[in-house]
């Protein structure tokens, strides 16, 4: 999840003339924004997705990734990170798999949807099969292993969207259906 | 869903110090930023999210905003819009259901999500119980109409993931078990 703690600095600059800008609701708007006084040009903020997955092995282990990064960096987390311009939902999740573990994934189905508005943050997890044992650690991780269910390290998982997600699956086992979710994260929640 | 037509223009200046961007991958990253040269602060442009709903009346029927907005001005639609900062995916589509249709909305579960990789958008859309029937056109609505499955107006839906949207609720309606699903969007499909 490289970039975890990118910044939200307020907008003082047009992003493509370089005017300084104005603070103002737009006509037929209902928000804020920062509006270009020289071109016009108005620059929308809004919440960024991170896209990632619950990679199954066919025994029921699940792969997690320790964090070589900040935040939370030594805890362990599932492989996701921000999507990016251009790519679907499921490719984001899929090259975040491939980024953080050199794991090749298959995606399976919509699971879990988490808002964390104090950042503007949004979680989308998929369940995914694991397609093969040949995973190692990308950039940002550490280690990357997987975890039977009664050995997941619950009390050092990285964030509450994970830990969360873990709970449902190991749920959803025990019923065997598996049921797309959704909640909110608010602080003081980590 | 206001401003669906968003452009994405190439950055050009610092939006923090206005002084013209750089076009680099930086250290540590697997895509290209516009970074500043004078300040250092990266600009990220990441998927937005459209977030909205199926509100469904206690009969069965649906309801439809016909859009008075471009693009597709005069089809019909679920209310929908993109998600703003500091609010969450579910306050997202009930604050749409109020400005396109003066409808109150309660969320029941996550439904569909539909990436738009071309234009770098994401839908999520949720199955919602319309609470009263007190909605009227918002200003971006011409009208808006309950509709029971045989009135739905195909041909004349704004976007694929709504028409897509409308087909799995009336499949999942006949067995009544209602599945999350996702998908993706393509060129020319509308």
């Amino acid at each position: 999840m490289a970039g975890m703690t990118r910044r939200l600095l307020p907008i003082t600059h047009c992003n493509i003339c370089g005017t300084p800008v104005e603070t103002m609701v737009p006509p037929g708007d209902t928000h804020s924004r920062a509006v270009c006084p020289a071109c016009g040009h108005i620059q929308y903020q809004n919440p960024k997705a991170v896209v990632g997955s619950v990679p199954v092995w066919k025994d029921g282990r699940i792969l997690l990734c320790r964090r070589a990064i900040d935040p939370r960096h030594g805890k362990w987390t599932l492989p996701a990170g921000f999507m990016e311009n251009g790519e679907t939902a499921t490719e984001g999740a899929a090259r975040e798999a491939l980024e953080e573990a050199n794991a090749r994934i298959e995606i399976e189905q919509l699971y879990t949807l988490f808002s964390v508005p104090h950042i503007s943050q949004m979680y989308l997890l998929f369940l995914a099969r694991l397609v093969d044992l040949d995973f190692s650690p990308g950039e940002e991780s550490l280690e990357v292993k997987l975890f039977a269910e009664e050995e997941i390290p619950w009390d050092e998982l990285a964030f509450a969207s994970v830990y969360r997600t873990l709970e449902h699956f190991i749920a959803d086992r025990r019923t065997g259906v598996f049921v797309a979710r959704f909640g909110d994260i608010r602080p003081p929640e980590r």
